[in-house]
């Protein structure tokens, strides 16, 4: 799938040749969409746009903040830097950009499950990021490492999320500078998908490479992107100190970042969707093109979190039409600057699994696959604006997220599919129940959703009237109960716990 | 909007000039799509889909049943009769077709809210035909007149429902046979918006333009289409003598008949989706062609309901991706033939309106403007595969409805959606709230949900922790509360009144 630019798919198919295992969990690989993409936006506003962001990187500029370094690269490159204040000529970033990969393999230790991000694959990954969990028998409480260890052996479960992603949810009782290993190692130890690592600090970052180096060995990760990261922009127009050390770390590493504004539009962006539009390519452009000034050809996803605020209370909204068109027209952008995309996902701003929060995500989700977006975080268990995952709704999204997989392939064409004979066969006013066609497809026809309930209501009541976030909370504790660890090389699970050991003996507890 | 056919925008324009009244309730007109369409299927494959349908109808035939007139004209239309077996020669119901108006407008009482059928219009109307109600306060029970007009009021009051739909709810206390004159009286009296005829009997279909000739005076409904109605097939491959009848009635009078196989993919259609859209397409050309036979020009939309079983326990399903695929692709099918199409809307297999209700509804209805669907019939207020009227979901889904049409409108590229002076104003690491663009903005920037909450978890639960059905409960009370009824002249009012009365008269309560 590669098209012409480094890295990417013939590596990634050497790499898939190389230490498969065995795993228990079924898993479906990455989508590689057949279906059309949808655009809103017409070549001639794509270039309005364009032109817009230049306008911004060229005029109105990018801080960098407290990183003479950064500033040392930009001034190198030819940029103007006024104190912290980066100004890019016309054009400089597009240039830059033309050493980054078009698309790129990410490595899974269990190869099978090694995923590829750009061009027509779509890679979804769980929910990121929030401090607090809740499920239907515990309400809302802070997140703890048996949380997340929980929710890693979910994700290695359900088929379709891809990836195992990153902060499934903060491990609030573990110090926050000894919490990026703990979570790390349960990526590595119970799930063999592909991962994320930690950008809190620059060294937390060169502990997930280091980590990466036990598990995947030094030559792989020196070749291969092993680990994809978060680097979030502070919009407007802003790259803070902690996240530039994280991205030169990884890009150094020749790992991947996902470079994301992260914007609720009205606050961090005009409160139009053209200008939010401008503003989210000026800063992609800008942090991308600097992970190409710290290693030329470090691999960089285009990515943004864009959701708005409500006027009256200037709370998070999700799943409204404003946000749906910036994904659609975000992914246009990303595709004519030759870079994956990351954006989308099962975003809510419901406080419990119910209608609104299955309305909002269904209403990110469907236009996520539609844009054609590379890599999708926050796929699902994604509750309350981000701030709480939700175990029933992490199986929830994952049931929505098998039917975007089906859905991205399209429609059968083949004779069998066009199934002139069964109709022949048939014929009016008979049914197609027990045709042969019928038949030969009963096991594979229609998803089959494991958290629906399509039975009349009179079974429906004599089994307890359970609403949707019943049926999940049922599911998600059958799934731990069933879950069985991916086999994994005791001596490699010895150098990653020896090496957490002794990075945690050698700092004290700290909460910063 | 019309594109050289007969028929649509000169003769709606002129009426939208006639007779407005002023209205209380807030009404969004139809909608104008302005972003582009969603399509999965290349020229080669729907070419192949066309292939098979032609020969659907011209070796398999369609059956036209106890209805001699049908069969006459068939015969000499050039059909091959074989009993009530009719076998269409390639290209015959594409010829007929040429004769029906691409698009055309359904008058409204209040012109102001009449519709345009075709084209890039979006048509959003209430769910249609279930015999139960649901509600939070009194759970599922058989619906009544009292239901219906309460529905009919709360649709009236729903900005983007910009049709008034048909049968709502079944008002199940009032005979069968006099049930339609109910109906039909309620729409004309407690809404002002364009609605649906009664189909389940000829002579019913009779009344519902003899009701119509009074309400909008006979020289109007002789030229105008002011009753669209819905003419289902028996699929597979089977039209019935009612259905016929009421289609004849209502082509006759030129009046819009919606002409829909009915579909559920695995039982009366194959288990593919390629299968089902052929099967779909003969079915719905074969309807459509018949309705030009009774009366050339007689306007007529392609109408599809499909969805899909479960093939465990033979249930419908609702909101699942093969469905969508038949969506987006018929939708493509009717463009083709020049025809408005009608599919979609909220659909969902859940017992009450939770979470699983709005992921199926939500993966149903975004589709559904996507495609570019013309005419959507249950588009709020369906629950549990169209066996119940939810009151909470109907606002729920209305909400939703809104949303969408915000969507069909695209991007802003003026100057002001640009936004740039926003941006030079604010510029990096400040905030957009308090600049003089958002400020502008303040009262219209994004959609403005009337059932999210998008409040913290501490604001949420001090106002009782109310879930989304919980407030769309609070929400439709208080609609019927403020409901005021549109203004109608009494003379009118009271002549409706006696023509329904002596019809009543006429005949002893019957249920069938």
């Amino acid at each position: 799938m590669s098209e012409g630019k480094p890295r990417g798919g013939r590596r990634g198919r050497e790499a898939r040749r190389a230490s498969r295992q065995d795993s228990g969990a079924v898993a479906l690989p990455f989508i590689q969409r057949k279906i059309p993409l949808t655009e809103v936006l017409t070549e001639e506003g794509l270039e309005t746009i364009e032109a817009n962001a230049e306008t911004i990187l060229a005029e109105i500029g990018i801080e960098f903040r407290e990183d003479k370094e950064a500033l040392a690269l930009w001034r190198d490159a030819g940029a103007d830097v006024d104190g912290e204040r980066v100004r890019l000529p016309r054009g400089l970033a597009r240039t830059l950009l033309r050493t980054a990969p078009r698309e790129f393999d990410q490595l899974a230790r269990n190869r099978d499950r090694s995923v590829h991000i750009g061009g027509n694959a779509t890679v979804f990954a769980p929910v990121y990021g929030p401090p607090f969990v809740r499920d239907l028998d515990g309400g809302r409480r802070y997140g703890t490492i048996e949380d997340f260890r929980n929710l890693v052996k979910l994700v290695y479960q359900a088929p379709a999320l891809h990836h195992s992603g990153g902060t499934l949810c903060e491990p609030v009782d573990v110090p926050v500078n000894k919490r990026h290993l703990d979570m790390l190692y349960a990526h590595m130890r119970y799930s063999d998908k592909p991962f994320m690592g930690s950008v809190t600090a620059p060294e937390r970052a060169a502990d997930t490479v280091a980590l990466a180096e036990i598990l995947f060995g030094a030559d792989i990760v020196a070749d291969n992107v092993v680990v994809l990261s978060l680097i979030n922009a502070n919009s407007p127009m802003t790259y803070d100190a902690t996240m530039l050390g994280a991205l030169k770390t990884y890009a150094a590493a020749g790992q991947a970042t996902v470079v994301s504004p992260f914007i609720l539009a009205g606050a961090m962006s005009p409160v139009t969707v053209a200008g939010t539009l401008a503003q989210i390519l000026a800063e992609a452009m800008a942090g991308m093109a600097f992970a190409q000034l710290v290693r030329p050809g470090a691999p960089v996803v285009f990515g943004t979190f864009s959701s708005s605020i409500s006027m009256q209370s200037g709370a998070p909204t999700f799943g409204t039409p404003e946000p749906t068109l910036v994904l659609f027209a975000a992914a246009q952008l990303a595709r004519r600057l030759g870079v994956p995309f990351r954006s989308g996902g099962s975003l809510c701003g419901a406080k419990v699994p119910d209608a609104q929060a299955a309305y909002e995500s269904a209403q990110t989700l469907l236009p996520t696959l539609l844009a054609g977006a590379n890599f999708v975080l926050h796929a699902a268990g994604w509750l309350e604006g981000g701030l709480s995952t939700s175990f029933e709704k992490l199986v929830m999204d994952a049931d929505q997220l098998g039917m975007m997989q089906v859905l991205s392939q399209g429609i059968d064409l083949s004779p069998d599919g066009q199934a002139m004979d069964a109709i022949r066969e048939v014929g009016p006013g008979a049914h197609f129940l027990g045709c042969e066609h019928t038949q030969n497809h009963f096991e594979t026809a229609f998803y089959r959703s494991s958290i629906a309930d399509n039975n009349s209501v009179e079974q429906w009541e004599a089994e307890g009237s359970l609403d949707t976030a019943e049926r999940a909370n049922a599911l998600w504790k059958k799934m731990l109960e069933s879950y069985e660890a991916p086999p994994l090389d005791p001596a490699i699970d010895e150098a990653l716990q020896a090496f957490i050991a002794e990075k945690k003996a050698g700092m004290p507890d700290s909460n910063i």
